[in-house]
Protein backbone atom coordinates (compact mmCIF):
# COMPACT_ATOMS: atom_id res chain seq x y z
CA UNK A 1 0.00 0.00 0.00
CA UNK A 2 3.33 2.45 0.40
CA UNK A 3 5.01 3.97 -2.19
CA UNK A 4 8.43 3.50 -2.93
CA UNK A 5 11.15 5.98 -2.96
CA UNK A 6 13.41 3.40 -5.05
CA UNK A 7 11.29 3.06 -8.03
CA UNK A 8 11.70 7.13 -8.93
CA UNK A 9 13.44 7.80 -11.81
CA UNK A 10 11.36 10.94 -13.47
CA UNK A 11 8.62 12.80 -11.40
CA UNK A 12 6.02 11.92 -13.29
CA UNK A 13 6.72 8.48 -11.64
CA UNK A 14 5.39 9.43 -8.35
CA UNK A 15 2.00 10.65 -10.00
CA UNK A 16 2.03 7.68 -11.51
CA UNK A 17 2.82 5.00 -8.34
CA UNK A 18 0.10 7.26 -6.71
CA UNK A 19 -2.75 6.22 -8.69
CA UNK A 20 -5.46 4.89 -7.21
CA UNK A 21 -4.12 6.26 -3.83
CA UNK A 22 -5.12 9.12 -1.56
CA UNK A 23 -3.39 12.19 -2.35
CA UNK A 24 -3.33 16.11 -0.77
CA UNK A 25 -2.21 18.65 -3.14
CA UNK A 26 -1.25 21.92 -2.59
CA UNK A 27 -2.71 25.04 -4.70
CA UNK A 28 -0.94 28.07 -5.05
CA UNK A 29 -3.67 30.37 -3.54
CA UNK A 30 -3.61 28.26 -0.37
CA UNK A 31 -6.48 25.93 -0.87
CA UNK A 32 -5.49 22.99 -0.35
CA UNK A 33 -7.42 19.15 -1.05
CA UNK A 34 -7.40 15.69 -0.71
CA UNK A 35 -8.58 13.05 -2.66
CA UNK A 36 -7.60 9.86 -4.69
CA UNK A 37 -5.46 10.52 -7.68
CA UNK A 38 -7.43 8.85 -10.84
CA UNK A 39 -5.05 10.63 -13.63
CA UNK A 40 -2.30 13.30 -14.45
CA UNK A 41 -0.57 14.54 -17.69
CA UNK A 42 2.29 16.19 -18.83
CA UNK A 43 0.90 19.68 -18.05
CA UNK A 44 0.11 18.07 -14.47
CA UNK A 45 -3.92 18.72 -14.44
CA UNK A 46 -5.14 15.91 -12.67
CA UNK A 47 -8.58 14.48 -11.61
CA UNK A 48 -9.03 13.61 -8.13
CA UNK A 49 -11.70 11.60 -6.44
CA UNK A 50 -13.40 11.92 -3.27
CA UNK A 51 -12.16 15.31 -3.28
CA UNK A 52 -12.28 17.20 -0.45
CA UNK A 53 -11.16 21.17 0.06
CA UNK A 54 -9.10 21.24 3.71
CA UNK A 55 -8.57 24.54 5.54
CA UNK A 56 -6.40 24.38 8.79
CA UNK A 57 -7.25 20.07 8.70
CA UNK A 58 -10.67 20.29 8.57
CA UNK A 59 -13.01 19.61 5.70
CA UNK A 60 -14.48 22.68 3.93
CA UNK A 61 -16.26 21.52 0.85
CA UNK A 62 -17.17 17.79 -0.94
CA UNK A 63 -16.07 18.07 -4.30
CA UNK A 64 -16.54 13.72 -5.67
CA UNK A 65 -14.63 13.90 -9.00
CA UNK A 66 -12.68 17.30 -10.17
CA UNK A 67 -10.32 17.97 -12.43
CA UNK A 68 -7.36 20.39 -11.32
CA UNK A 69 -5.38 22.64 -13.74
CA UNK A 70 -2.06 21.69 -13.20
CA UNK A 71 -0.44 25.36 -13.24
CA UNK A 72 -2.32 26.01 -9.99
CA UNK A 73 -0.49 23.42 -8.60
CA UNK A 74 2.55 23.61 -5.59
CA UNK A 75 2.97 20.21 -4.44
CA UNK A 76 1.31 16.91 -4.46
CA UNK A 77 2.11 14.01 -1.70
CA UNK A 78 0.27 10.51 -1.40
CA UNK A 79 -1.02 10.42 1.82
CA UNK A 80 0.88 7.31 3.10
CA UNK A 81 4.10 8.43 2.90
CA UNK A 82 3.49 11.35 4.95
CA UNK A 83 4.26 10.70 8.34
CA UNK A 84 6.48 7.16 8.44
CA UNK A 85 8.53 7.47 5.10
CA UNK B 1 -26.72 10.85 -14.74
CA UNK B 2 -23.20 10.30 -13.03
CA UNK B 3 -20.10 10.49 -14.15
CA UNK B 4 -17.94 7.65 -13.52
CA UNK B 5 -14.52 7.48 -11.86
CA UNK B 6 -13.36 4.39 -13.15
CA UNK B 7 -13.60 5.34 -16.70
CA UNK B 8 -11.14 7.84 -16.70
CA UNK B 9 -7.42 7.40 -17.44
CA UNK B 10 -6.20 11.21 -18.53
CA UNK B 11 -7.56 14.26 -16.68
CA UNK B 12 -9.56 15.40 -19.99
CA UNK B 13 -11.90 12.24 -19.24
CA UNK B 14 -13.66 13.89 -16.98
CA UNK B 15 -14.30 16.76 -19.07
CA UNK B 16 -15.69 14.72 -21.69
CA UNK B 17 -17.49 12.65 -19.33
CA UNK B 18 -19.19 15.92 -18.15
CA UNK B 19 -20.57 17.47 -21.29
CA UNK B 20 -24.19 17.87 -20.85
CA UNK B 21 -23.60 18.05 -17.58
CA UNK B 22 -24.01 20.78 -14.99
CA UNK B 23 -20.14 21.63 -13.68
CA UNK B 24 -18.66 23.85 -10.88
CA UNK B 25 -16.15 26.34 -12.09
CA UNK B 26 -13.31 28.07 -9.72
CA UNK B 27 -11.28 30.40 -11.44
CA UNK B 28 -8.41 32.24 -9.90
CA UNK B 29 -9.71 35.71 -8.90
CA UNK B 30 -12.26 33.87 -6.20
CA UNK B 31 -15.07 33.95 -9.14
CA UNK B 32 -17.19 30.83 -9.51
CA UNK B 33 -19.98 29.75 -12.10
CA UNK B 34 -21.84 27.24 -12.28
CA UNK B 35 -23.34 25.66 -15.90
CA UNK B 36 -23.65 22.94 -18.66
CA UNK B 37 -20.43 21.79 -19.60
CA UNK B 38 -20.90 22.52 -23.19
CA UNK B 39 -17.24 22.56 -25.04
CA UNK B 40 -13.82 22.13 -24.30
CA UNK B 41 -9.98 22.12 -25.55
CA UNK B 42 -7.15 20.72 -24.44
CA UNK B 43 -5.66 24.50 -23.14
CA UNK B 44 -9.12 24.07 -20.94
CA UNK B 45 -10.68 26.54 -22.00
CA UNK B 46 -14.71 25.68 -21.86
CA UNK B 47 -17.80 26.71 -22.56
CA UNK B 48 -20.68 26.57 -20.34
CA UNK B 49 -24.17 26.94 -21.12
CA UNK B 50 -26.76 28.45 -18.93
CA UNK B 51 -24.20 30.25 -16.69
CA UNK B 52 -24.47 31.36 -13.75
CA UNK B 53 -21.95 33.79 -11.65
CA UNK B 54 -22.21 32.77 -8.11
CA UNK B 55 -20.99 34.38 -4.88
CA UNK B 56 -21.32 32.34 -1.72
CA UNK B 57 -24.19 30.17 -2.81
CA UNK B 58 -26.50 32.99 -4.30
CA UNK B 59 -26.82 33.33 -7.90
CA UNK B 60 -25.28 36.86 -8.18
CA UNK B 61 -25.77 37.15 -12.41
CA UNK B 62 -26.81 35.22 -14.95
CA UNK B 63 -24.59 35.27 -18.50
CA UNK B 64 -26.57 32.25 -20.50
CA UNK B 65 -23.55 30.78 -23.06
CA UNK B 66 -20.04 31.80 -22.10
CA UNK B 67 -17.07 31.03 -22.87
CA UNK B 68 -14.42 30.91 -20.38
CA UNK B 69 -10.74 31.03 -21.23
CA UNK B 70 -8.55 28.14 -19.68
CA UNK B 71 -5.77 29.68 -17.68
CA UNK B 72 -7.96 31.63 -15.30
CA UNK B 73 -9.39 28.30 -13.87
CA UNK B 74 -8.64 26.32 -10.58
CA UNK B 75 -10.74 23.47 -11.21
CA UNK B 76 -13.58 21.96 -12.28
CA UNK B 77 -16.39 19.51 -10.74
CA UNK B 78 -19.53 17.82 -12.16
CA UNK B 79 -21.82 19.12 -9.46
CA UNK B 80 -23.71 15.77 -9.23
CA UNK B 81 -20.32 13.77 -7.95
CA UNK B 82 -19.99 16.22 -5.07
CA UNK B 83 -21.98 14.75 -2.56
CA UNK B 84 -22.79 11.54 -3.34
CA UNK B 85 -19.56 9.91 -4.72
CA UNK C 1 -29.66 36.58 -34.22
CA UNK C 2 -29.46 33.91 -30.98
CA UNK C 3 -27.12 31.82 -30.22
CA UNK C 4 -27.46 28.20 -30.39
CA UNK C 5 -25.99 26.20 -27.77
CA UNK C 6 -26.13 22.97 -29.91
CA UNK C 7 -23.92 24.06 -32.70
CA UNK C 8 -21.07 24.03 -30.26
CA UNK C 9 -18.64 21.57 -30.29
CA UNK C 10 -15.71 23.29 -29.39
CA UNK C 11 -15.03 26.46 -27.04
CA UNK C 12 -13.90 28.79 -30.49
CA UNK C 13 -17.28 27.82 -32.08
CA UNK C 14 -18.98 30.22 -29.56
CA UNK C 15 -16.80 33.30 -30.42
CA UNK C 16 -17.23 31.97 -34.17
CA UNK C 17 -21.66 32.15 -33.82
CA UNK C 18 -20.29 35.48 -31.66
CA UNK C 19 -19.34 37.61 -34.31
CA UNK C 20 -21.08 40.98 -35.46
CA UNK C 21 -22.90 40.34 -32.07
CA UNK C 22 -22.34 42.28 -29.03
CA UNK C 23 -20.65 40.33 -26.21
CA UNK C 24 -19.55 41.10 -22.82
CA UNK C 25 -15.86 40.53 -22.00
CA UNK C 26 -14.59 40.29 -18.61
CA UNK C 27 -10.28 41.26 -17.87
CA UNK C 28 -8.64 39.77 -15.23
CA UNK C 29 -7.95 43.45 -13.65
CA UNK C 30 -11.72 43.69 -12.92
CA UNK C 31 -12.38 45.76 -16.64
CA UNK C 32 -15.20 44.70 -18.33
CA UNK C 33 -16.25 45.88 -22.08
CA UNK C 34 -19.02 45.20 -24.40
CA UNK C 35 -18.64 45.71 -27.64
CA UNK C 36 -19.23 44.01 -31.28
CA UNK C 37 -17.34 41.04 -31.82
CA UNK C 38 -15.39 41.39 -35.44
CA UNK C 39 -12.54 39.03 -34.64
CA UNK C 40 -10.69 36.51 -32.48
CA UNK C 41 -7.61 34.31 -33.24
CA UNK C 42 -6.47 30.80 -31.17
CA UNK C 43 -5.31 33.51 -28.65
CA UNK C 44 -8.18 34.56 -27.73
CA UNK C 45 -6.68 37.68 -28.97
CA UNK C 46 -9.79 39.83 -29.74
CA UNK C 47 -11.23 42.75 -31.75
CA UNK C 48 -14.50 44.46 -30.56
CA UNK C 49 -16.22 47.79 -32.60
CA UNK C 50 -17.83 50.51 -30.79
CA UNK C 51 -16.20 48.97 -27.39
CA UNK C 52 -17.25 50.49 -24.44
CA UNK C 53 -15.65 50.08 -21.38
CA UNK C 54 -18.09 49.45 -18.10
CA UNK C 55 -17.72 50.07 -14.19
CA UNK C 56 -20.88 49.05 -12.25
CA UNK C 57 -22.81 48.78 -15.10
CA UNK C 58 -22.49 52.15 -16.47
CA UNK C 59 -20.59 53.41 -19.45
CA UNK C 60 -16.83 54.72 -18.52
CA UNK C 61 -15.30 55.48 -21.67
CA UNK C 62 -15.87 54.95 -25.44
CA UNK C 63 -13.21 53.28 -27.13
CA UNK C 64 -14.52 52.30 -30.70
CA UNK C 65 -12.47 49.76 -31.88
CA UNK C 66 -10.68 48.27 -29.77
CA UNK C 67 -7.99 45.03 -29.91
CA UNK C 68 -7.70 43.14 -26.55
CA UNK C 69 -4.77 40.93 -26.02
CA UNK C 70 -6.45 37.02 -25.18
CA UNK C 71 -4.26 36.75 -22.00
CA UNK C 72 -6.02 39.43 -19.75
CA UNK C 73 -9.18 37.53 -20.67
CA UNK C 74 -11.51 35.86 -18.52
CA UNK C 75 -14.47 35.28 -20.19
CA UNK C 76 -16.98 35.96 -23.14
CA UNK C 77 -20.28 36.19 -23.49
CA UNK C 78 -22.61 37.25 -25.79
CA UNK C 79 -25.13 39.70 -24.80
CA UNK C 80 -28.25 37.95 -26.69
CA UNK C 81 -27.95 34.88 -24.04
CA UNK C 82 -27.01 36.73 -20.77
CA UNK C 83 -30.51 36.75 -19.98
CA UNK C 84 -33.02 33.87 -21.37
CA UNK C 85 -31.22 31.24 -22.35
CA UNK D 1 -8.00 58.26 -42.19
CA UNK D 2 -10.15 56.33 -40.79
CA UNK D 3 -10.15 52.66 -39.95
CA UNK D 4 -12.71 50.28 -41.18
CA UNK D 5 -14.73 47.61 -39.17
CA UNK D 6 -15.62 45.35 -41.86
CA UNK D 7 -12.24 45.39 -43.50
CA UNK D 8 -10.93 42.95 -40.38
CA UNK D 9 -11.23 39.14 -40.18
CA UNK D 10 -8.37 38.75 -37.55
CA UNK D 11 -7.22 40.59 -34.98
CA UNK D 12 -4.18 41.65 -36.07
CA UNK D 13 -5.67 43.14 -39.47
CA UNK D 14 -6.69 45.81 -36.63
CA UNK D 15 -3.53 46.39 -36.02
CA UNK D 16 -2.20 46.56 -39.69
CA UNK D 17 -4.62 48.97 -40.83
CA UNK D 18 -3.52 51.41 -37.42
CA UNK D 19 -0.13 51.74 -38.68
CA UNK D 20 1.07 55.27 -39.09
CA UNK D 21 -1.81 56.03 -36.67
CA UNK D 22 -2.07 57.48 -33.31
CA UNK D 23 -3.19 54.70 -31.32
CA UNK D 24 -3.97 54.47 -26.89
CA UNK D 25 -2.37 51.32 -25.32
CA UNK D 26 -3.44 50.54 -21.65
CA UNK D 27 -0.47 48.66 -19.97
CA UNK D 28 -1.28 45.90 -17.59
CA UNK D 29 0.27 48.36 -14.53
CA UNK D 30 -2.31 51.25 -15.56
CA UNK D 31 0.40 52.70 -17.63
CA UNK D 32 -0.94 54.30 -20.42
CA UNK D 33 0.82 55.23 -23.50
CA UNK D 34 -0.18 57.26 -26.93
CA UNK D 35 1.86 57.48 -30.14
CA UNK D 36 1.76 56.33 -33.53
CA UNK D 37 1.67 53.30 -34.51
CA UNK D 38 5.24 52.20 -36.39
CA UNK D 39 5.49 48.17 -36.34
CA UNK D 40 4.09 45.10 -33.96
CA UNK D 41 4.31 41.52 -34.64
CA UNK D 42 2.58 38.12 -33.76
CA UNK D 43 3.61 38.75 -29.91
CA UNK D 44 1.93 42.12 -30.08
CA UNK D 45 5.22 43.78 -29.31
CA UNK D 46 4.72 47.18 -31.06
CA UNK D 47 7.11 50.43 -31.40
CA UNK D 48 5.10 53.66 -30.95
CA UNK D 49 6.53 56.75 -32.49
CA UNK D 50 5.73 59.92 -30.92
CA UNK D 51 4.95 58.27 -27.61
CA UNK D 52 3.78 59.99 -24.35
CA UNK D 53 2.80 58.40 -21.37
CA UNK D 54 -0.56 59.60 -20.03
CA UNK D 55 -1.87 59.85 -16.76
CA UNK D 56 -5.58 60.77 -15.91
CA UNK D 57 -5.82 62.40 -19.74
CA UNK D 58 -2.29 64.19 -18.99
CA UNK D 59 0.85 64.18 -20.49
CA UNK D 60 2.96 62.73 -18.04
CA UNK D 61 6.41 62.04 -19.86
CA UNK D 62 7.65 62.13 -24.03
CA UNK D 63 8.98 59.24 -24.85
CA UNK D 64 9.63 59.59 -28.43
CA UNK D 65 9.81 56.06 -30.32
CA UNK D 66 9.31 53.10 -27.58
CA UNK D 67 9.58 49.44 -27.93
CA UNK D 68 6.65 47.91 -26.08
CA UNK D 69 6.41 44.47 -25.21
CA UNK D 70 3.24 42.95 -25.87
CA UNK D 71 3.06 40.51 -22.41
CA UNK D 72 2.62 43.84 -20.63
CA UNK D 73 -0.43 45.50 -23.26
CA UNK D 74 -4.13 44.89 -22.09
CA UNK D 75 -5.61 46.75 -24.99
CA UNK D 76 -4.82 48.74 -28.08
CA UNK D 77 -7.63 51.41 -29.70
CA UNK D 78 -6.59 54.01 -32.80
CA UNK D 79 -7.60 57.20 -31.53
CA UNK D 80 -9.47 57.71 -34.67
CA UNK D 81 -12.52 55.33 -33.48
CA UNK D 82 -12.82 56.22 -30.16
CA UNK D 83 -15.38 58.83 -30.29
CA UNK D 84 -17.39 58.86 -33.05
CA UNK D 85 -17.45 54.81 -34.60
CA UNK E 1 29.93 12.81 -0.09
CA UNK E 2 30.25 16.72 -1.46
CA UNK E 3 29.07 17.98 -4.47
CA UNK E 4 31.71 19.30 -6.73
CA UNK E 5 31.58 22.56 -8.74
CA UNK E 6 34.00 21.70 -11.18
CA UNK E 7 32.21 18.86 -12.94
CA UNK E 8 29.06 21.26 -13.77
CA UNK E 9 28.32 22.65 -17.17
CA UNK E 10 25.21 22.74 -17.67
CA UNK E 11 22.95 23.91 -14.59
CA UNK E 12 20.69 20.76 -14.61
CA UNK E 13 24.25 18.96 -13.57
CA UNK E 14 23.99 20.55 -9.91
CA UNK E 15 20.69 18.54 -9.68
CA UNK E 16 21.94 16.09 -11.34
CA UNK E 17 24.98 15.55 -8.92
CA UNK E 18 22.75 15.94 -5.85
CA UNK E 19 20.55 13.26 -6.64
CA UNK E 20 20.26 10.70 -3.11
CA UNK E 21 21.16 14.02 -1.54
CA UNK E 22 19.74 16.43 0.92
CA UNK E 23 18.13 19.32 -0.85
CA UNK E 24 17.02 22.58 -0.03
CA UNK E 25 14.24 24.10 -2.42
CA UNK E 26 12.90 27.61 -1.81
CA UNK E 27 9.31 28.15 -3.56
CA UNK E 28 7.91 31.66 -4.58
CA UNK E 29 5.62 31.77 -1.79
CA UNK E 30 7.82 31.75 0.82
CA UNK E 31 7.73 27.80 1.42
CA UNK E 32 10.80 26.03 2.24
CA UNK E 33 11.36 22.40 1.79
CA UNK E 34 14.14 20.20 2.86
CA UNK E 35 14.63 16.17 1.47
CA UNK E 36 16.32 13.85 -0.39
CA UNK E 37 16.23 14.58 -4.42
CA UNK E 38 14.92 11.74 -5.85
CA UNK E 39 14.02 12.96 -9.70
CA UNK E 40 13.61 15.91 -11.52
CA UNK E 41 13.12 16.58 -14.94
CA UNK E 42 13.73 19.38 -17.60
CA UNK E 43 10.60 21.59 -16.26
CA UNK E 44 12.41 21.34 -12.78
CA UNK E 45 9.40 19.56 -11.51
CA UNK E 46 10.94 17.27 -8.37
CA UNK E 47 10.61 14.58 -6.43
CA UNK E 48 11.84 14.97 -2.73
CA UNK E 49 12.39 12.02 -0.28
CA UNK E 50 11.53 12.61 3.47
CA UNK E 51 10.07 15.83 2.68
CA UNK E 52 9.79 18.68 5.73
CA UNK E 53 8.36 21.85 5.11
CA UNK E 54 10.46 24.60 7.27
CA UNK E 55 9.48 28.01 8.80
CA UNK E 56 12.59 29.89 10.18
CA UNK E 57 14.59 26.88 10.90
CA UNK E 58 11.76 24.58 12.52
CA UNK E 59 10.08 21.54 10.80
CA UNK E 60 6.32 22.70 10.00
CA UNK E 61 4.76 19.41 8.46
CA UNK E 62 6.71 16.13 7.36
CA UNK E 63 5.56 15.40 3.85
CA UNK E 64 7.34 12.02 2.88
CA UNK E 65 7.44 11.48 -0.81
CA UNK E 66 6.52 15.06 -2.39
CA UNK E 67 6.85 15.86 -5.84
CA UNK E 68 6.80 19.94 -6.80
CA UNK E 69 6.09 21.24 -9.54
CA UNK E 70 8.74 23.39 -11.58
CA UNK E 71 7.25 26.83 -12.20
CA UNK E 72 7.47 27.46 -8.37
CA UNK E 73 10.35 26.75 -7.67
CA UNK E 74 13.42 29.63 -7.06
CA UNK E 75 16.78 28.05 -6.20
CA UNK E 76 17.32 24.59 -5.29
CA UNK E 77 20.77 24.18 -2.67
CA UNK E 78 22.45 20.92 -1.91
CA UNK E 79 22.89 21.16 2.03
CA UNK E 80 26.12 19.45 2.21
CA UNK E 81 27.97 22.56 -0.20
CA UNK E 82 25.97 25.43 2.00
CA UNK E 83 28.54 26.00 4.59
CA UNK E 84 32.14 24.52 3.81
CA UNK E 85 32.05 25.12 -0.39
CA UNK F 1 22.91 59.81 -34.07
CA UNK F 2 19.51 59.79 -33.79
CA UNK F 3 17.32 56.66 -35.07
CA UNK F 4 14.64 57.39 -38.01
CA UNK F 5 10.90 55.76 -37.49
CA UNK F 6 10.88 55.31 -41.34
CA UNK F 7 13.47 52.48 -41.28
CA UNK F 8 11.37 50.86 -38.62
CA UNK F 9 8.83 47.64 -39.96
CA UNK F 10 9.14 45.36 -37.49
CA UNK F 11 9.35 45.93 -33.43
CA UNK F 12 12.60 44.40 -33.42
CA UNK F 13 14.18 46.70 -35.98
CA UNK F 14 13.89 49.80 -33.08
CA UNK F 15 15.96 47.54 -31.07
CA UNK F 16 18.71 46.78 -33.74
CA UNK F 17 18.53 50.59 -34.81
CA UNK F 18 19.30 51.26 -30.94
CA UNK F 19 22.50 49.10 -31.04
CA UNK F 20 25.48 51.23 -29.54
CA UNK F 21 23.09 53.95 -28.24
CA UNK F 22 21.60 55.06 -24.58
CA UNK F 23 18.49 53.71 -24.14
CA UNK F 24 15.98 53.64 -20.95
CA UNK F 25 14.04 50.46 -20.11
CA UNK F 26 11.48 50.07 -17.74
CA UNK F 27 10.77 46.95 -15.79
CA UNK F 28 7.75 45.89 -14.42
CA UNK F 29 8.54 45.96 -10.88
CA UNK F 30 8.87 49.95 -10.97
CA UNK F 31 12.55 49.65 -11.90
CA UNK F 32 14.77 51.95 -14.38
CA UNK F 33 17.92 51.15 -16.01
CA UNK F 34 19.58 53.76 -18.60
CA UNK F 35 22.62 52.13 -20.01
CA UNK F 36 23.91 51.76 -23.67
CA UNK F 37 22.22 48.49 -25.79
CA UNK F 38 24.90 45.97 -26.65
CA UNK F 39 23.06 43.07 -27.44
CA UNK F 40 19.25 41.76 -27.35
CA UNK F 41 17.52 38.35 -28.49
CA UNK F 42 13.62 37.76 -29.58
CA UNK F 43 12.83 36.93 -26.07
CA UNK F 44 13.90 41.06 -25.64
CA UNK F 45 16.78 39.75 -23.10
CA UNK F 46 19.15 42.71 -23.69
CA UNK F 47 22.59 43.52 -22.80
CA UNK F 48 23.21 46.72 -21.27
CA UNK F 49 26.84 48.51 -20.75
CA UNK F 50 27.36 51.19 -18.77
CA UNK F 51 23.95 50.41 -16.65
CA UNK F 52 22.59 52.95 -14.26
CA UNK F 53 19.27 51.65 -11.86
CA UNK F 54 17.56 54.84 -11.88
CA UNK F 55 15.26 56.33 -9.25
CA UNK F 56 13.47 59.50 -9.59
CA UNK F 57 15.83 60.54 -12.41
CA UNK F 58 18.77 59.82 -9.52
CA UNK F 59 21.47 57.25 -10.08
CA UNK F 60 20.44 54.86 -7.58
CA UNK F 61 23.54 52.37 -8.28
CA UNK F 62 26.15 51.96 -11.08
CA UNK F 63 26.16 48.25 -12.38
CA UNK F 64 28.37 48.14 -15.46
CA UNK F 65 27.75 45.28 -18.05
CA UNK F 66 24.25 43.96 -17.31
CA UNK F 67 22.03 41.03 -18.51
CA UNK F 68 18.43 42.04 -18.56
CA UNK F 69 15.60 38.93 -18.98
CA UNK F 70 12.99 40.11 -21.44
CA UNK F 71 9.55 38.64 -19.32
CA UNK F 72 10.44 41.78 -16.64
CA UNK F 73 10.56 44.31 -19.55
CA UNK F 74 7.92 46.83 -20.13
CA UNK F 75 9.52 48.90 -22.47
CA UNK F 76 12.76 49.95 -24.00
CA UNK F 77 13.06 53.77 -25.12
CA UNK F 78 16.40 54.73 -27.29
CA UNK F 79 17.75 58.33 -25.18
CA UNK F 80 17.84 60.15 -28.09
CA UNK F 81 14.54 60.04 -29.05
CA UNK F 82 12.87 60.86 -26.61
CA UNK F 83 12.70 65.00 -25.97
CA UNK F 84 12.79 65.86 -29.93
CA UNK F 85 11.00 63.76 -31.91
CA UNK G 1 40.30 39.61 -15.48
CA UNK G 2 37.44 41.83 -16.37
CA UNK G 3 34.57 41.04 -19.27
CA UNK G 4 34.72 42.93 -22.29
CA UNK G 5 31.64 45.03 -24.20
CA UNK G 6 32.85 44.71 -27.33
CA UNK G 7 32.82 41.02 -27.69
CA UNK G 8 29.08 40.59 -26.94
CA UNK G 9 26.70 40.21 -30.25
CA UNK G 10 24.09 38.25 -28.17
CA UNK G 11 22.62 38.51 -24.62
CA UNK G 12 23.82 35.32 -23.87
CA UNK G 13 27.72 36.02 -24.38
CA UNK G 14 27.66 38.64 -21.92
CA UNK G 15 26.70 35.31 -19.37
CA UNK G 16 29.53 33.08 -21.50
CA UNK G 17 32.05 35.50 -20.47
CA UNK G 18 31.54 35.28 -16.58
CA UNK G 19 31.57 31.75 -16.65
CA UNK G 20 33.73 31.68 -13.20
CA UNK G 21 33.53 34.91 -12.65
CA UNK G 22 31.47 36.98 -9.62
CA UNK G 23 27.57 37.84 -10.61
CA UNK G 24 25.49 39.72 -8.34
CA UNK G 25 21.76 38.26 -9.63
CA UNK G 26 18.74 40.30 -8.84
CA UNK G 27 15.37 37.82 -8.55
CA UNK G 28 12.10 39.37 -8.64
CA UNK G 29 10.93 38.87 -5.01
CA UNK G 30 13.88 41.23 -4.30
CA UNK G 31 16.35 38.45 -3.44
CA UNK G 32 19.98 39.17 -4.19
CA UNK G 33 22.61 36.32 -4.96
CA UNK G 34 26.51 36.68 -5.45
CA UNK G 35 28.06 34.18 -6.25
CA UNK G 36 30.82 32.45 -8.91
CA UNK G 37 28.76 31.71 -12.09
CA UNK G 38 29.40 27.84 -12.95
CA UNK G 39 26.03 27.16 -15.51
CA UNK G 40 23.76 28.86 -17.55
CA UNK G 41 20.98 27.49 -20.03
CA UNK G 42 18.79 29.12 -22.87
CA UNK G 43 15.57 29.23 -19.82
CA UNK G 44 18.73 31.29 -18.00
CA UNK G 45 18.35 28.87 -15.09
CA UNK G 46 21.84 29.38 -13.53
CA UNK G 47 24.47 27.46 -11.26
CA UNK G 48 25.85 29.62 -8.53
CA UNK G 49 28.87 28.35 -6.55
CA UNK G 50 30.10 30.50 -3.03
CA UNK G 51 26.73 31.55 -3.06
CA UNK G 52 25.70 34.27 -0.19
CA UNK G 53 21.61 35.65 -0.19
CA UNK G 54 22.67 39.61 0.40
CA UNK G 55 19.81 41.95 1.88
CA UNK G 56 20.85 45.55 1.71
CA UNK G 57 24.69 44.86 1.35
CA UNK G 58 25.14 42.67 4.31
CA UNK G 59 25.15 38.63 3.92
CA UNK G 60 22.05 37.02 5.11
CA UNK G 61 23.18 33.05 4.31
CA UNK G 62 25.60 30.97 2.70
CA UNK G 63 24.28 28.51 0.58
CA UNK G 64 27.38 27.32 -1.92
CA UNK G 65 26.47 25.43 -4.74
CA UNK G 66 22.64 26.82 -5.51
CA UNK G 67 20.96 26.64 -9.04
CA UNK G 68 18.80 29.10 -10.01
CA UNK G 69 15.79 28.95 -12.15
CA UNK G 70 15.27 31.72 -14.48
CA UNK G 71 11.86 32.78 -14.39
CA UNK G 72 12.76 34.13 -11.07
CA UNK G 73 15.72 36.10 -12.45
CA UNK G 74 15.57 40.27 -13.60
CA UNK G 75 19.44 40.66 -13.97
CA UNK G 76 22.31 39.53 -13.99
CA UNK G 77 25.20 41.45 -13.46
CA UNK G 78 29.43 40.87 -13.49
CA UNK G 79 30.35 42.09 -10.12
CA UNK G 80 33.72 43.27 -12.27
CA UNK G 81 32.18 45.60 -14.27
CA UNK G 82 29.74 47.32 -11.42
CA UNK G 83 31.88 50.21 -10.52
CA UNK G 84 34.62 51.14 -12.92
CA UNK G 85 33.06 49.79 -16.77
Amino acid sequence: MCVMANGIERPLDLLNASKGKEVMVQLKNDRQFVGVLRAFDIHINIVLDNTKEMHNGEVRKNLGLTFLRGDTIIFISPSSTSLNE
